[in-house]
This record gives C-alpha cells, sequence and structure tokens, in this order.
C-alpha cells in the first residue's frame, strides 16, 4: 500500500489542516496541496506560508480532482460541506476530517454522502491547542499526538490502512476506536475541562473587581485557564455536538463540586484531605504513564 | 537600612521555605541558616543539598537565637507553633510566614504571640507549585512572582521594610495588601482553581473506566489537571482557612456551570459563543498584560 497521494484537498486550512498539509508536504507524500475555506485571507495566508500550493473559491472545486480530502473546519460546518461535496466527490477519492466529536460527523456523512459514504473514514487527530487559523500551523505538530480513527462499517480496510498510515507519517500514534466510545471519552477527558475552564474565566472576568484580582493570578491560574482562550466557535460547535454526553459530565462534575462544597461547610478536614490525596495521586500516575 | 540578617530559621524547609534560605545564602544575605520542620529525612535533605546549615530538633530550639524566623508550614500547622515559639521568640526578632491564607493566620498569631504580634509580619510569596519538599526547592524560584504582605498595625515600619527587601532581593515583586482582601483575592484566582482542578481528577478516576479514559487525554487536560497535583494536607489547610470567601466562590463558580448546562440543555448555540468568545477575549488580555 503507497502511503503517497497525488492531489489532497484541504477544507479548513488553519492549525489542524494547515499542519497536516505541511507535514505530508515536507515528508514528500504528496504532489499537490489544494486550499479551500471560508477566509479569504486566511487561504491567503496559508498560500504565502507554503501549507497549501493552490488556493481555490469553493469546496466543490477543491474535491473535484482530490485524491484525498482532509475536513478540518468546526464540526458545526461540515453538515453543509457533506451535502455540497457529496455529489461530486470523485469515486476513488478518500474523504476523512478531523472533527472533536464522531457520532454527530458521521450522522451528518451519511446524509450528505449517501452512497458515498465508504468513501469516508472518520478522524481525530488530538492536537488541538488555544491557538488557531494558517498562522498556527506548523511542522511536527502531531509527533507522539494520538490520532483516533473511528471506522464504518462501510469503510474499504486499504482506504482506512491509507489514512492512518499518512497521520502515522506525521509521527501520530494512531488508534481506532468505536464511534460511541469515541464521544464519550472526549467529553470526559476534554470537552469537560474546557467548559470548567470557560466558565471559571467568565466567573471572574464578569466582575467590576476583576482587573485587581487578575493582578494577582498565578501560574496555576495560567495553566488551568490556558485552554479558555480556545476557539469560540469551534467550541460551541463540539458542545452541541455531544451534547449527551456532555450534560452526563457536567452533572458529575458539579455533583463532585457539591460533595467538595459539603465538606467545607462541614469543616471536614480528613474528608477534604483524602480527596485532595486521591485526586493526586491519580494526576502524578497519569502522568507519569503519559512520559513513559 | 540593613537588608541583611545573622541567623535566619525556616520552619518547613520545603519549596517556598528552602527556596527563601537558598536566595538569601546564595546572595550573602544571611550568615547562618537554621532549619526545623516535622520530618527528620526532610531536613536530613535540606542540610544535605545546602538550604539549611544546621538542624534542631524543635521549632523552640531553631527560634531562640534567631533574626529572623520564616514558617513555611502548611497553615493549619501554625497555629500550635505560633503557641510553642510565642514565649521565647527574642525580642528583636522579626517573624514572618508564607501561609496562603492570612486572616486565619493572624488571628492564630495574635493568640500564640500575645504582646509579640507586633514582630509578625504576614506574607504570602505567590510561587507555589505541585511539587513539594527540600528536594524542590532551588534557586530563583520567586524571580519575578508576587509576594504579597499584609502588614499590621503592631509592626514597626522599618520590620515591614526589612521582610520587603528580603522578598526583592529574591526577586520578588512585593506588594501590600489589606488580610481580608488579600483572602477574598485569592481565594477567586487561586484556591477556586485548585478545587475545580482537584475536583475533575477525582471525578474522572474514580471510574471504573478511568484507565482507558485517562488514556487519551491530552494537552488540555494536562494544564488543567496540573494543580490537582498539589500537596493534599496544605491545600486541606488552605479550604478550611479560607472556608468563608471559598464557599462563596464555589457557589458563583457552580452557578457559572449550571447556567452554561442551562445553555447546553438548550441548544443556545448563540449564548454559548458569546460566553466562550468571552472567556477567551478575558484570558487573551489577561495574558498579554501579565507578559508586558
Amino acid at each position: 500500500m503507497s502511503t503517497r497521494i497525488g492531489r489532497l484537498a484541504v477544507i479548513g486550512v488553519g492549525l489542524i489542516g494547515g499542519s497536516f498539509a505541511l507535514d505530508l508536504k515536507r515528508l514528500g507524500l504528496v504532489d499537490e496541496v489544494v486550499g479551500a475555506g471560508r477566509s479569504r485571507a486566511n487561504l491567503e495566508l496559508a498560500l504565502e506560508r507554503g501549507l497549501i500550493d493552490v488556493m481555490v473559491e469553493d469546496a466543490i472545486s477543491a474535491v473535484v480532482h482530490a485524491d484525498l480530502v482532509l475536513l478540518a473546519l468546526p464540526v458545526g460546518a461540515m453538515s453543509l460541506l457533506f451535502r455540497v461535496i457529496g455529489p461530486v466527490l470523485p469515486p476513488t477519492c478518500i474523504l476523512t476530517d478531523a472533527g472533536s466529536t464522531k457520532q454527530d460527523v458521521i450522522a451528518a456523512a451519511r446524509t450528505g454522502l449517501g452512497e458515498k459514504i465508504g468513501q469516508f473514514v472518520p478522524g481525530h487527530p488530538i492536537a488541538g491547542a488555544e491557538t488557531s487559523g494558517a498562522a498556527a500551523a506548523r511542522t511536527g505538530l502531531y509527533q507522539g499526538r494520538h490520532c483516533i480513527l473511528t471506522p464504518l462499517p462501510e469503510n474499504r480496510p486499504q482506504d482506512v490502512d491509507r489514512v492512518e498510515a499518512l497521520w502515522a507519517a506525521c509521527g501520530a500514534r494512531v488508534e481506532r476506536l468505536e464511534p460511541g466510545m469515541h464521544d464519550t471519552i472526549f467529553a470526559a477527558v476534554s470537552h469537560l475541562p474546557h467548559l470548567a475552564s470557560f466558565a471559571l474565566m467568565e466567573d471572574l472576568a464578569a466582575r467590576p473587581e476583576a482587573p485587581v484580582y487578575f493582578r494577582y493570578a498565578g501560574a496555576g491560574f495560567r495553566d488551568f485557564t490556558r485552554i479558555a482562550g480556545s476557539h469560540p466557535e469551534m467550541w460551541r460547535d463540539i458542545t452541541l455536538a455531544n451534547r449527551g454526553a456532555l450534560l452526563t459530565e457536567l452533572d458529575a462534575y458539579i455533583a463532585k463540586l457539591r460533595e467538595l462544597r459539603g465538606l467545607i461547610q462541614a469543616g471536614d478536614g480528613t474528608g477534604l484531605e483524602e480527596l485532595f490525596a486521591r485526586a493526586r495521586a491519580a494526576r502524578v500516575n497519569w502522568n507519569k504513564a503519559r512520559n513513559e
């Protein structure tokens, strides 16, 4: 199986799409990269930075002669996109995506692609950051990062293998998961922390005394709130797309905060220390495991 | 006013106390450092690492010939300590602390020190980390960090200036705040984020599927939960000591999470995006201001 591709179309040339294109170009695994997207200024920057070779006006022009298409837009924009490109998707072209949620993207793909659904290999590279756009793209972004594929029963195994090989070439550790399991896991370890960070920042920033408070915020606050700098539209879409799992996670988190509140109210030092110690042990073990 | 001191006693030679001693020794601002604390093994390591010159068995022996005493233990341990050292504190000795809460420490100092309360200059260097103990101490820890003093009406101005000069010599940006204001501010920007991080880690770690979940946790999770690796006893004490302000903060945070939950439940994409955008703007502005 060859990992080489002729023409790669990237729809949404931001941090994720741009970095993927850049790595494949650098590795000589692609002949030409065509970029499309919603912001002309962003595409011009992508061209200038060499992330893409050609910019086109619309998704149809990008897809029509492509061998592989990567959709790297906020998940809320994908539904329309599937419907637009479905009719013109060449029969030998593999379509993949980088959406942070998978069940809703797959549902949208089924609707938009119809009988061509087997050409769509759903994916999710875990390499988000609080930066975005073509300006943020860089080589090596995926080195050592997870990339999850959630293949469909209709996929040809060799197409899934090909998408896997491309991400692996970028340095990603590729794994396969069932789409529902993917969404449940990421609601807990990614989407919930983002909401919790946004909420804390909003809670403090809305107060009249915020400027004084922020003056004294230190390194703990800096790290805790880093992800509150994430892209609002992207996170709006993820939140709505993974709404069911996220509501479950939010409820569990609020319940845990209320439990903590109860311990404080009762002055239960032993209970607090035990809870903190369990959390710390879990954090230390997690960090040890990921550095091994 | 000379910043030089003869004999410095550090009670609790961990990250905070050990790093303070190390910097003053490196700067030649202290003749001798005496260390005391609760763990003999930690004191031996402090001696071996050159954080202290002498280790003694108890706080009384450390204080009795000291010119300056730094208390750098969890705030819950300070009450007893003030009562123990109060009677033997030499009349010319300045006593200061590094506790993360100030009103409760001051109340404990008033009880334990009695008429010697004027010798106590309350302080709080903002340089905590998820590491602790003598092993974590290092030079330069305070470089560019805030250090808050919350002086008492009974303090001699020259004593406050002297403590300020020592922290400034370590590179800290020293500021003065009223104790109640200090506790209110730090409940919001430090204590609440710590509780929120501990709670999230505990929420996830308690589940049977935690090992699978943690496998896919990425950089956002890493940063959000870094402070969940903090010292359980220290945070038990801070939480109880600043209980009133912290309950207020927890309630506001839970209310904000419930507001977010309501937006998700209602599928209010505009409301979500606006909230995320406000949070992001506040985070970006904060980060810009602190790097200026």
